[in-house]
């Protein structure tokens, strides 16, 4: 089977698996942890080198503040967890604007090799397709239009080309996830909402991609 | 039941077409503009404002020259067909290159008026995302960071935030169609190829697209 190198994972539905549980809104947030983790742990198992998390966007704290408060802990709480693992974590996201957890600024700085290193893992933090182009826009970028390193000018260079996204919770859109890095991936859609991961979903969504034909849009 | 101002096609699948047809791949383009023109009447009928076909990209020109010269015909004669109905039609694309077809610069100029006008129709020729996003490293866009009017500054600053993207042919992917403009976009896969399109194809599209809860990310 062709495995993807990089995977982006959208855990879209804690929301609306709140409410179905009979919870308020913003409960939900806590119970994509464990399928986070639990998804980590199969992309290492099947020799995935890069998995892409989309934890919260500058779109998303456009929320009630509750809400934001909840998604903001269980993004920390995430990446904590994460850091106990083998992994090389960075966050990425604007860390400039005072939403940015405090406590995960240390993340940002450049990647950090955790346990033993190996599968490098982004969360996106306080991301924004809007404020990762913009850096394009920089004086100091001026003319290297001729050297077509657009990927390398971005916010979100350290994030290399995405392979396949699975997004969770039945939407098929992107909602601003990392607009270049997606521009050939394979988008793979599970219907369930995030909370109620189950490893099947990988293994189909793994399935899938490695019958789709790769032309890098050639 | 709720209309998308603005959609975009991805017309997948002439190549599989001529050769489940028996012919030779690069025959199958010209069985794309009857669909193509049939959309077109769909769209007008129905409202739409603005729709965006994905004519050829800079990415295709790596194809085998057969192929490179029977879908830039086609998309000349697309672009011919549609320049006959009501429309404010503009093309797209690099058209400093070589391979850009003579006969469109006419189209590329400004957004021409075409019969009693209309409907916005974009078509993209010789498109890449590359091409698109690098006109935001240009010197005369420097320090405009503040503005947030990014959108503006690519090459296809014509062409407004996309609400449906309908790829035929089966795949789900972006393969680098307008990555700014798709960043919220609902995205409706039909598994049909394109010259196989039908009327049901577009209803179908359109009845699943007024089911989806529009959030532009918040």
């Amino acid at each position: 089977m062709r495995i993807p190198n990089h995977i982006g994972i959208i855990p879209d539905g804690n929301r609306r698996w709140a409410k179905k549980a009979g919870m308020s809104k913003e409960k939900g947030y806590d119970y994509g942890l464990k399928p986070g983790l639990e998804l980590f742990k199969l992309c290492r198992e099947f020799g995935i080198k890069e998995i892409t998390y989309y934890g919260f966007t500058t779109d998303n704290t456009k929320r009630p503040a509750v809400q934001i408060e909840a998604f903001k802990k269980a993004c920390v709480d995430a990446v904590k967890m994460l850091s106990r693992e083998d992994a090389e974590l960075l966050v990425i996201g604007n860390h400039e604007s005072p939403i940015f957890p405090e406590e995960l600024k240390p993340y940002t700085i450049r990647r950090r090799k955790f346990g033993n290193g190996g599968i490098k893992v982004n969360f996106l933090v306080n991301y924004g397709w809007h404020w990762d182009l913009n850096n394009l826009l920089k004086s100091e970028n001026n003319d290297r239009v001729s050297k077509k390193n657009l990927m390398n000018l971005l916010c979100s260079c350290d994030i290399s080309r995405i392979d396949l996204i699975i997004r969770w919770g039945g939407r098929r859109r992107l909602s601003g996830f990392l607009p270049v890095q997606s521009v050939y991936s394979d988008f793979y859609v599970v219907d369930d909402l995030w909370p109620d991961f189950k490893p099947n979903h990988f293994y189909d969504a793994l399935k899938w991609y490695s019958k789709q034909d790769i032309t890098l849009g050639g």
